[in-house]
């Protein structure tokens, strides 16, 4: 068996199929895609991409798999899928997932495309092992029982990047306990054969251990994910990848299949202010950064089309360039972990039920939404008044 | 400057005070007491001992220092106070320190010792190096405000803990941002010059800085410090004290200036049956283990002596050795740190009131909190009905 | 004083000037140079950059002048040259070094580009922050005794790299003790009071801390910095760039100031099948690996043009396209550390002279060296042949 | 399986065999077995003890089983030695082992013990389990190839003590890549069946691994394992134990069944100066300190009588109490995993063979070997004159 030596969990072997799935330019191009986009212009050590942490997904999976008692057919499938789990994500990842939605319709984790003609590569390396790319495509969807491993409450893909994104920034708090995590998963079936039927949960005695996964992500989204300079630049690369596709016609299926780098160089000569500002972290500043209550529910909840127009009404009534604001209003707080299924005292209860803590967390997540919106230094004062006006914020001018 | 080679901090710089008060037998007896007690018997690489966790305090406290610009005298007496703040605590720590209060009145950070003929060495080294015991005692006590650096809501004994606690366990929970804690404390003062009247606070930013602590804390103590098997042998090792002390006759001073091993040694004969099975990790097994809402107030606020009568009756309803009955009531569950003090725009507030999740935790740490009953395996079935009835439990029988 | 986060050294704190300085285009830029360049190529975790590197070496700085007892002056002209130590380094760094130098005569340490128009915002802020150009560039290229702290034996350069890089690949061999090293750093004076003619060395009872930084570099050297992957991708990567340089006459010096996407991009045009090569890691095989004792010295020692001359031959003679054959020839080995200097018995002594370890290290690092030819894979016997009797290697057909 | 929680491997997880083992009094009784004695009065973190060491061992033999492709029974065998391989340790480990071994002729791997009547629940167990306890007594004692993977030139104890010293120490040098080492072990059989005449090497293209191994213990030697510090407190121990031995007759056996502080509280009666002095850390001093080339071969190679006559030569002839004086010649230098076996070009060497380093520090190890004499602080200078000539070293009075 082949083995890959990754900083974060030392050798991953790599089983026949991972290995030829590995050498595909569909995952190869993961090199190119960071795991945490516009991060590490706070944290600048972090700049470790999708292709490592999708083979440290990968290695997750078959830890857990070892204590999970499959069979080996559907084994497979699920070290496939974990692997290939990220391969839908377009350049800079979360960052042009709003994008790529709204324009196709389609998530990240909807990996149709390994159907297509463009990445045959990919299924035709599935095919020659014995597996099933429609079978594999509905397990990174998250579909079924075991599916939830890959995606889910539970998955081990958010077991991997919060002990990565941690040993990346240097910021402790998303070191969970892979370990016991992988270790205690369980596949409690419905009477029924079919794995896709069953529920996966933690064993008995997990409370903390799944209070920690909560609390670990709920951590790195106050310090790291959500860093209102992370936020600013990424808002700002949003912008600038809308005008790079209104301006060249790009399809977005191309656009999907781009690499990081590709971006940064389109922007020189199609989003040059933007990019070079992104390139060489001369940010916008934020004029409004304020929380829910200051915030009217209509605009908490706009599209993304009421966005853009309040964005350059903004722009014209603080008499400003109208591409030099941007409005960034992320969606309303969730915490999907709170639904992890944990056994207390021999019943499966959803953590939210069996945990104190999680109303809690709930409430903190609540408190620390913010909406922002951004624009060059020296405007910051125009923009901020025209900005309460027209997005009907409770705030001084 | 002399240096110690420290497994969590690396380098610790030593100034020539510090060097001498190493030196002491009082502060080389550290050596001989364990951190974490009974942890051991769950985690077994947690041997660490009160020496390197003082060297850790001393370490943290200076680069708190760093950036809290005292005058040299007042740093100076600090520096000495966070070397010698557990040189108060009896073998095995916190383990033997209820005993200790019980008998003497006094805590392991009442160090009046330090004055006492029997530590003169230790008062000695201070004087010739400038500094006052009374002053350092004091500090170590936590008066004052710079005084809670080394004793408070945000002393650097709870950083230096929570960090090395992980680091031997291998449990991850503990491992918060010490670099940024320290970084980021600051004494605000009332105005007038004098440090004692400042307070100690985390800067503007730093919320969730102090959330890491109180969640760290939280998680540690589920997982950790109160796993059931640590305070199965913790019960075991305190009644064996007791009795090594009932029955020798043993001076209190004298049984605190003892070592761990000291008292291994003196159970061989003293008591013997608990002595062995400590050392052999030969434990009694838990009767009764329930929560606060199973039992009645007056059994979870009793004193010791109660606690003492309702083993006897216990042990004579169930039929077994009066000796053979552990009953383990902690005391109601706290959380010092919700008190931890920060700057939110602008304004001192108290972390409960700043935070969401101090209610959330608090919730949490009363939903662990466990009474239990510990015996030999072969009685448990008699002495659960038994405690049930005398400390008027609400369980089955 | 501001603090940046950094994955290995924690917290770094950094002064006004250095603020500044990592604020300038010419810094910036680094966050877009890969440390080690086609590494991640076999290490996929090891994506760290120039930038973090170059905050590293700042702080180590600082840790090694705290114990220096330099002028306040000489000291910040010395931290400005630790963080602009690599400012000069090209698109991959030491990949375009050679490039560099043959075509500009200047290596990346000639950092005269500090005073020249094109970076004059690095010298702004310089002359801004009381520090003089000339005098930092100078301590770059490590002139004087206080110079070598930023480029010579004991440099704080290798100390930070070796750990870093150890975090990055997962490879554990370049985990030196930095905290150790920094403290045992001496300038011994001449007698005058010109730090410039003092020398650097390591303290008393440090030949073992000296050595472990020569074994650290010998195994990192085997295992990473010249893994035969990375070499094959390197070579072709340096052979993509002469390309790209000839076909469209870019001029050097904006070579110099790319990023490394600048060049993936460029390649898509102007190298695409060694580009795509290298992109998606569907490198070329090796034909020779050969090592010392089995190629003439007139192959070892020839110029690049030579070798550039053997590559055409050798394609030809095989039948292959004149572009499908890379011949990389390292230079001779050394082991520049083996000059570090130690105190032994109060004597300033070379490491080589001081430890048996020194030849045991220069002879591995001999029998390591290998002289590559490589192809694509189906070319392999027909190249190696020809490759044989072009470069008069010792080796069957 | 049942898992425990070890520092440095994560989860440990048991067999059942490892599990009732465990439970054992004599397992148990590791725990109160420091793995570096005295080292932890340098390295004052070092507290680590051989039970948790003995874990690891076991969990390296099993990732190494995992690819040895062995019959079940033996590979059951192999993890039981690998658990059981220190239970013959005395107290304070290897500084206690020439004395057992003098008086009784076993080292501590030559556990017959395990078949007599004291350990016979250690019997019991592995009879239990289908263990014979022969087999496993020959296998700890490294018989046959397999047996070298439990004790030999590339045995897991050798990988797992020198990543947790590292660990414990704060000392980097140790933290070989105990992955890598484990996946890259193979058995080559001589063409019989039988895995007792198999061959335990690294495979093909780990040359530098096993220099790493080398290595990483030499530097460990140089800065941990024979520091001077321990050294000192070590012979003192020793001593120390003679005396307790002398004068009490305790039997061996007993002796070697103690834990490290039933010795340190029998030293307050039988040895109380020397008992003090090591646990307040009030350590003799040097008088002598001198390499191989200042002593005659006759005192390097002298028996232990020779040496305990020395001393009460020095003793006398300096004046002093006859206890005051401690001489501690250690042995030759020698470097056992310098046999490594590694393939080369498919065939297997010697890595002193293979490895131009392997001179090298061989030479190191020889230049690092040290005579020590030594005695309280205020007789150094009659001490030293008097060793001179007792041992006729090579030195100034």
């Amino acid at each position: 068996m082949n083995a890959i030596k990754d900083s974060v969990h030392g050798h991953v072997r790599l089983d026949p199929a991972a290995t030829e799935l590995i050498d595909t330019p569909a995952f190869q191009r993961l090199r190119h895609v960071k795991q945490l986009s516009t991060v590490r212009l706070v944290y600048p050590s972090a700049n470790h991409t999708r292709f490592e942490h999708s083979l440290g997904v990968y290695h997750l999976a078959r830890g857990a798999l070892d204590g999970l008692d499959l069979d080996p057919d559907t084994a497979a499938h699920v070290r496939a899928a974990a692997l290939l789990h990220d391969a839908g994500h377009g350049p800079y990842g979360h960052q042009t997932e709003g994008i790529i939605r709204r324009r196709t319709g389609r998530d990240h984790d909807d990996v149709g495309w390994l159907l297509t003609d463009a990445d045959r590569e990919v299924c035709q390396v599935l095919e020659r092992n014995g597996l099933d790319p429609v079978r594999v495509t509905e397990l990174i969807a998250g579909e079924g029982g075991v599916g939830t491993l890959v995606s889910g409450e539970l998955d081990v893909d958010r077991m991997d990047y919060l002990v990565r994104d941690a040993h990346h920034t240097g910021v402790p708090y998303g070191t969970v306990d892979t370990g016991r995590l992988v270790n205690e998963l369980r596949l409690l079936g419905d009477g029924s054969d079919d794995p896709a039927d069953a529920e996966l949960v933690l064993a008995e005695g997990n409370v903390a251990t799944a209070e920690s996964l909560l609390l670990a992500r709920s951590l790195m989204n106050a310090v790291v994910y959500r860093h209102h300079v992370s936020r600013v630049a990424g808002a700002m690369l949003e912008r600038a990848c809308e005008r790079y596709l209104d301006r060249t016609g790009t399809d977005v299926e191309a656009f999907r299949r781009m690499a990081d780098h590709d971006l940064l160089v389109a922007f020189r000569e199609h989003a040059p202010d933007l990019g070079r500002r992104i390139e060489h972290r001369d940010l916008y500043k934020r004029a409004v950064w304020v929380g829910l209550s200051e915030v009217p529910a209509g605009t908490v909840d706009a599209d993304h089309d009421a966005e853009l127009a309040a964005e350059r009404e903004i722009a014209e009534r603080a008499g400003v360039d109208p591409g030099a604001v941007v409005v960034d209003v992320p969606s309303r707080p969730g915490l999907k972990e709170s639904g992890s299924a944990v056994v207390v005292d021999g019943i499966t209860q959803r953590l939210s039920d069996a945990s104190e803590l999680v109303a809690g967390i709930r409430a903190a997540e609540r408190s620390r939404w913010r909406l922002g919106v951004y624009c060059p230094g020296d405007h910051v004062d125009a923009v901020r008044g025209a900005a309460r006006d027209v997005l009907g914020l409770r705030i001084a001018g």
